[in-house]
């Protein structure tokens, strides 16, 4: 067996590690044989010399490995899943899943919790009252299997070689490396045992890729890779610098996902779960086409097969399914609300979402370090769509908080959003398929 | 204050440190509050970003800060000393300490064990009955400024965060790095309070550096960094194909070293003592030139003055000073001998340094571990100079065992001489002077 410090040094001289090796390095993380200044020396090693495809698929399926795995003999429904890199407004999960389950595959959505800019499919689903995310396996795969969709968080027992080299990433400024992303997603989503997997690779101010290369870099890699451990995959690249839709914060998000599910959302919040869903039905052959699919998820979105899941899934987990009928008195709401005013007439051509998201996120609807709260209630509603003509002193956002709000705060959004004299083009946030 | 995330991001990136930064680092190491994997992961970026001179002295300086110093005001002597980066069959030192004393420079020579193929000065004098290599600072001060020159070994207080960075560099392959070889050797030499230094840096088959270019790489750094820590410092590029004069052993090498201290040395033991002993005394002002330094190391090797010097620092240490009139009856004898013969007539062409110190390591000379005992009796006696003339079957080398030779042993030795049948020219081991 090769030694700790000769793998090191192999992956440091740029030389391709063979399974064992990975599974060393792996394991020993794992089973807690492998220094810590090793994984850091070796974290960085990557992120110098990176990794080929197959070096990563191995990777990949040793983190997976070090924990527990769904498994889905005799299950009817093809499995399948969605992946987020993490946008602003990105509540495309919580229609998504049920509108896939409408149209008969299985959606085990194993989720996580925002931190930073980015919020988490949890803490929204968590605004409405009752619902639980912490589920057995076994409840996991019941629900799934009556309901067609669960939304819940990740156990202890997923993936724990992941949560050694995240933390240690983290604080080693390993992070932004393609193969670490890489094995760090699909080894979670791996676990959920799919057949089908897309990607929604973020790109844009809001995200955490934010150019173009860099995006189809790792939506290429996350491909390949997941394609390598056997999930029909492909990822789409999709704008994220203005906001997703018309609402930052949970309980916000929660309403507008239920608007969604009533064929009401956004254009650009509809567009993305259709698309995304789209291509999952495709992978899973249920359609002959994305578009085909696209137009079969539009579908369930317009006569309330979508919902009926979304209503089933949360009587499933204990949460309240009034949200379903009227959800804004069903969710918290908060004290006060305050519209800031658009300082000049004319086209709307840009709203920054990653300064939304900062003020949201001090607003309290985020969190800045894993242990913090979120507060469901709070958050900015946006008045206006881009594009959208604009009168000076029209109202175009609407910020939901609790006295916290300050001249700061106030400055900040009124500088987030530019307008134009002209008109801008419409634009679609498909911006390229990866498959 | 940079955070230590930031800091690391920053050397990855290729940017310079600033000295807050690096103190941070080694400050942080030295009182615990870096993790390990942290500094597994800035060793490995430094391996691959390097570092500008400036950022190595200051990264020197904060190790060597991180312990404790020697100081000499009022010390009537210039303070000076050698370092070698290691070879096969370097005694060197045991005759350049009391040569120096012997010239009216002061040689507070803080040493090393061995460690792999390469022997450790403090093992070789620990082969002499009594000799105490733990001495106290206070200690170390009296007996330069009575004797002139003491060999011992370091305290646990000098260079703490040397100590921590060398034990991590070791399991995650970040050894070979410029910057952190010459934070390691110049923290732990400039601790003595040296006004000058010269660096043996040994190049070839039996060196840590096999080329020259590596190795002229490593001269100008720790010329440039020591000097940057105000030593006047030189080093001279010395070849370390063939071994260093007759002997490769504790005990041999000390024997070895007293009949260089009688003017009987090997001539290539006596010209590494001369030439970096002449660079000290150049560098110190005690000469005119660096020649004019190396006669006046050698007549100090002729006179019995040196000699001298090495009595009454064994003495001052506790040491048998019979050593110095018959080493061969003070010191510990092997209980076996066994000569190796020549397989055919020619001139002596070659000798494998590195083949003969392997040997010699197994026999007991050398340790593999840290932890592991030395045995000063055993080791490798060879009977030919490089470009003598040789008949079948005359013995070349004599090796001091305990019966643990084997035909493995035997076979390689056998191996390690190359001979050819024109008479090969005479050569210099030293190759160039970095000043």
């Amino acid at each position: 067996m090769t030694s700790l410090p000769e793998i090191i040094r192999k992956k440091r001289d740029g030389l391709l590690l063979t399974e064992a090796e990975i599974r060393t390095v792996i394991e020993g993380i794992t089973d807690g044989s492998v220094g810590e200044e090793q994984i850091g020396a070796f974290l960085m090693a990557v992120y110098f010399q990176g990794m080929e495809p197959e070096e990563t698929v191995v990777l990949t399926r040793a983190m997976l490995e070090s924990g527990d795995s769904l498994t889905w003999e005799g299950a009817s429904l093809p499995i399948v899943d969605k992946h987020s890199t993490g946008g602003v407004g990105d509540k495309i999960s919580l229609p998504l899943a049920p509108a896939l389950a409408a149209c008969g595959v299985g959606v085990p959505m194993v989720s996580g919790r925002g931190l930073g800019h980015t919020g988490g499919t949890l803490d929204k689903l968590e605004s409405i009252s009752g619902y639980q995310t912490r589920l057995s396996t076994q409840e996991i795969k019941e629900i799934v299997q009556d309901v067609g969709c669960v939304i819940c968080g990740q156990t202890e027992r997923i993936a724990p070689a992941d949560k050694t080299i995240y933390s240690i990433r983290d604080i080693t400024s390993t992070v932004e490396s393609v193969p670490l992303i890489t094995g760090s997603i699909l080894s979670k989503k791996a676990s959920a045992g799919l057949q089908a997997l897309v990607l929604d690779v973020k790109v844009g101010e809001g995200a955490f890729m934010n150019d173009m290369a860099q995006a189809r870099t790792l939506a290429n890699s996350l491909v390949r890779v997941s394609n390598g451990l056997g999930i029909q995959t492909s990822a789409l690249i999709t704008e994220m610098d203005y906001p997703i839709g018309r609402t930052i914060g949970n309980a916000l998000e929660v309403i507008e996902s239920v608007e969604c599910l009533k064929g009401e959302g956004p254009h650009d919040t509809e567009e993305l779960v259709c698309a995304l869903g789209g291509e999952l039905l495709h992978l899973v052959k249920k359609v002959q086409s994305p578009e085909d699919g696209f137009k079969a998820i539009q579908k369930t979105l317009h006569d309330g097969s979508a919902l009926q899941r979304f209503r089933a899934m949360i009587e499933a987990v204990g949460g309240d399914p009034s949200v379903c009928d009227d959800p804004t008195s069903a969710l918290p709401k908060a004290p006060k609300l305050e519209e800031i005013k658009a300082p000049s007439k004319g086209f709307v051509k840009h709203i920054s979402s990653r300064e939304l998201a900062l003020v949201a996120l001090e607003l309290g609807a985020g969190r800045n370090r894993k242990e913090d709260d979120v507060d469901p209630a709070v958050g900015l509603e946006i008045l206006v769509s881009r594009g959208e003509s604009l009168e000076q002193n029209q109202p175009w956002i609407r910020v939901h908080h609790r006295n916290n709000l300050n001249s700061d705060h106030i400055a900040r959004l009124q500088a987030a959003l530019s307008t134009s004299h002209d008109m801008p083009s419409a634009s679609s946030r498909i911006l390229e398929a990866v498959r």
